[in-house]
C-alpha cells in the first residue's frame, strides 16, 4: 500500500506526540510486579506488534520463546542467583552494599517470562544488508524489544529486561536451536507502582547525562 | 516521581494504542528523501526523547554525531558505494539482478545523516547489568534508535539506517574515539512517499514471517 504525500503526514498529531513522549518517558524497566496472570491474547498481541519493528534485510530473525513451565522458570532463577552473586563480588566497599541493595529482577513475580533470540542462521532476507555489519541481526531483535516494550507500557504492563544471566545456560535449559543467541529475558506483568525516573538514578547508581555528553559535529 | 497504582493504568487509552499500533505499522526504513531541511530543534529533540530509552546499567552509553560536513558526508557515501559493490558481487543470477534493482539507502537526498555509536568505555553505570551479557551496552543503543525512529515517523519524518557501510572506515572519517563502535548510520528527512508494507516485501526481496514461525513455547 503506497500513499504519496503531498504535505506533511497527519497521521500523528500533536496531541499523539504528547502521549508518545510520555509514553517513552514513564517506560521502566521494571522489578516489582503483581502475580496477576495476563491474558495470553495480549501477549500475543503484544509480539505481534514487535514483529513489525524494522529488520535487517527484513530477514525478521526473532524467535520468541514464552518460558511456562516450573522447571525452565527455575533454571533462569538460579542462573540469574549465580550470575548476580559472581557480578556483586566485583564490586568493593560502599559501591558493592549498594550493589546488593539493589532489586534487579522480578522472576518471581512476573507472571509472564519471555526469552527473545536471533536465529543466527535464518535464511530470511538473503543475508541483504548485514555482510560488513554482521551484528544487524541481534541488532533487529533488540529493535522487537523496544517496540514490545513500550507497546506493554500502553497496555498498562511493566517489562523488566534481566541480562544478570548466563546466556549458554539459559539456552542450554530452555533446548533452543544451537543457532539461536539469547538476546533479551524480558520478565512481563502489572507493576507494582509507576515511576518517571529510572531506578538507577532513584537509588543513586547512576545520574542522567547531559546534551553535551551525548551528542556532537563533524 | 512514584505513583502507587491502584487499578490499570489510565495513562493510555485505546485510541492512543491504536495510534501508536499504525506508528509502528507505518514506519519504514526510507530510501527516498526529500531535500528540504529539517529544523535543528526538531533532530534535538529527537535525540532528547531516544535518551530516554532503557539502557543497562542506566549507562546511557548512545553518543550522536550529526554529519554535516561535505567531507564526511562524501566519505559515508563512498564507503556505502564500497561494500555495495562487494555485496552485489556475493549474488547469482536472478538474485544479483534483483539486489542490483533496490535501492538501499538515501543518503545523497536525505538531509540529516545521523552516526550512532556505543561508547564502550563509558564509566556511567559502573558495569551494572554486563558481566555476563557485554553487548548489553550496544544493545542499549539499538533501543535508543528505535525510539528515535519511532518518534521521527510521528513527526511525519522518515529514517533510513544504512548498514551497509565498512563501520572502522567510517569512525575513522568521522574521528571518533577508538573506544567508540558504530551501531547505526541513520538518514533522516521528509519522505517521498509512505508505504504500509516493507520495501523489501513490495520488491520480492522476502515475506512477512507467520506467528508459527516466531513463537515458541517451553
Amino acid at each position: 500500500m503506497t500513499e504519496v504525500l503531498d504535505g506533511p503526514s497527519l497521521r500523528f498529531d500533536a496531541a499523539f506526540r504528547e502521549s508518545f513522549r510520555d509514553l517513552v518517558l514513564w517506560r521502566r524497566d521494571v522489578r516489582r510486579f503483581r502475580r496477576d496472570p495476563i491474558d495470553p491474547g495480549l501477549v500475543h498481541s503484544l509480539i505481534d506488534l514487535a514483529s513489525h519493528a524494522p529488520s535487517v534485510g527484513h530477514c525478521q530473525p526473532w524467535r520468541f520463546v514464552l518460558v511456562e513451565s516450573a522447571a525452565c522458570r527455575a533454571a533462569v532463577k538460579e542462573s540469574f542467583s549465580r550470575a548476580n552473586a559472581k557480578a556483586a563480588e566485583s564490586y568493593r566497599d560502599l559501591q558493592r552494599e549498594r550493589y546488593i541493595r539493589l532489586k534487579l529482577e522480578g522472576l518471581e513475580d512476573a507472571p509472564v517470562h519471555l526469552a527473545v533470540f536471533a536465529d543466527e542462521t535464518t535464511q530470511a532476507g538473503g543475508g541483504l544488508g548485514r555482510q560488513t555489519m554482521p551484528e544487524m541481526l541481534r541488532y533487529s531483535v533488540v529493535a522487537a524489544v523496544q517496540t514490545l516494550w513500550l507497546a506493554a507500557r500502553a497496555e498498562g504492563l511493566g517489562v523488566g529486561w534481566v541480562s544478570i544471566l548466563e546466556p549458554k545456560f539459559v539456552c542450554r535449559m530452555l533446548e533452543v536451536p544451537e543457532t539461536w543467541t539469547l538476546v533479551a529475558f524480558l520478565c512481563v506483568g502489572r507493576p507494582v507502582e509507576e515511576h518517571l525516573d529510572p531506578e538507577l538514578e532513584r537509588h543513586g547508581w547512576q545520574e542522567g547525562l547531559s546534551a553535551e555528553q551525548i551528542i556532537f559535529r563533524r
